[in-house]
């Protein structure tokens, strides 16, 4: 089941909680909770790390944050599809803010 | 700038980071800390409400949690950027692992 | 209102929450969910910092950082009020695991 | 080893980091992110429970909880430490802050 898309992913997350019996659980309220443990799993990686080690992981330890920022954009997935909300364009919608929050210094 | 996939959004923020002098600052460390806060800033609109209330939020409320998910979305990239993962692809192998953990009651 | 005791803050916070009728949302959940806002909060001074600047914080910065950690705190002790945990006693258990589990290296 | 104060958990807490080398490691940067991370675990302790629920624990789950509410006050008490920070002092601050955010409806 490759995913050539997040809404692709969104798609099969919906059919594998379906499947489970997981509906009843995933408020939104739960889900950002479970995201917020999966975001924690994957700092729990880089807490004793320095900023230098955390740019040369072994490939034992890189596979293992992979997988932490897989369920990180897991739930987010589930969560932005019980809310019905388009996160690619919500980026961009956010980015456009920012780059009016923080202008670069200088463009070419 | 609309994004049509992470791919197109990492290479975006790549730009936006470099443009900005921020390079310096974004240690997988760093960015996993980033990510962090912005999952509880997400948290922060759903922590006194219901679970049936967080599953019915008013349009204005609706917008300010689209924008979080999107910083969510945005950091998460921005770390596998810099550390050479791919999301999807990481998605799948994790869907394969959690459907051996937790397989289905009944498939027909 | 100075406090002598963490008991001190509980009875405190147990009023405070009261006066202001906000017992209905004081569940567990929700309060554990509220203490991780908080902690991500005090994240936010440090996610940009080195460790060293870490240790070297303005007084300005100082203080925010300690009524940060105060938020964590209240949320905690709220949090074992509700459910009757004694912090202490509890963390008292906790050292003993800790030292059965990392043994220091020499003891004279 | 029974804590009748933070002040007695914080010299315990520097003697055990001490014996056992780990002063190099516990930046205030390194250690708000091992305060998040059991945050998250004791987070996880309530995802998928109800509200309701979450006041209703059993014994064994009390204690699991008791335990990570244990780790969290560790990690702040050292923290509080290693900036000089007077826990219960900050608290008093920031709730004479939180009277004047928060006034109570009414005051007899």
């Amino acid at each position: 089941m490759p995913f050539n898309s997040l809404a692709e992913l969104a798609v099969f997350l919906r059919g594998f909680a379906a499947e489970r019996g997981w509906e009843q659980f995933h408020s939104p309220k739960n889900l950002v909770m479970a995201l917020s443990v999966e975001a924690a799993e994957l700092t729990e990686h880089f807490q004793w790390l320095t900023e230098q080690q955390s740019l040369q992981l072994n490939e034992e330890r890189r596979e293992a944050v992979a997988l932490e920022m897989a369920d990180v954009l897991i739930y987010l997935v589930r969560m932005a599809d019980r809310l019905d909300i388009d996160l690619l364009d919500a980026a961009r919608r956010k980015v456009v803010l920012n780059a009016e929050k923080y202008p670069a210094e200088r463009r070419s």
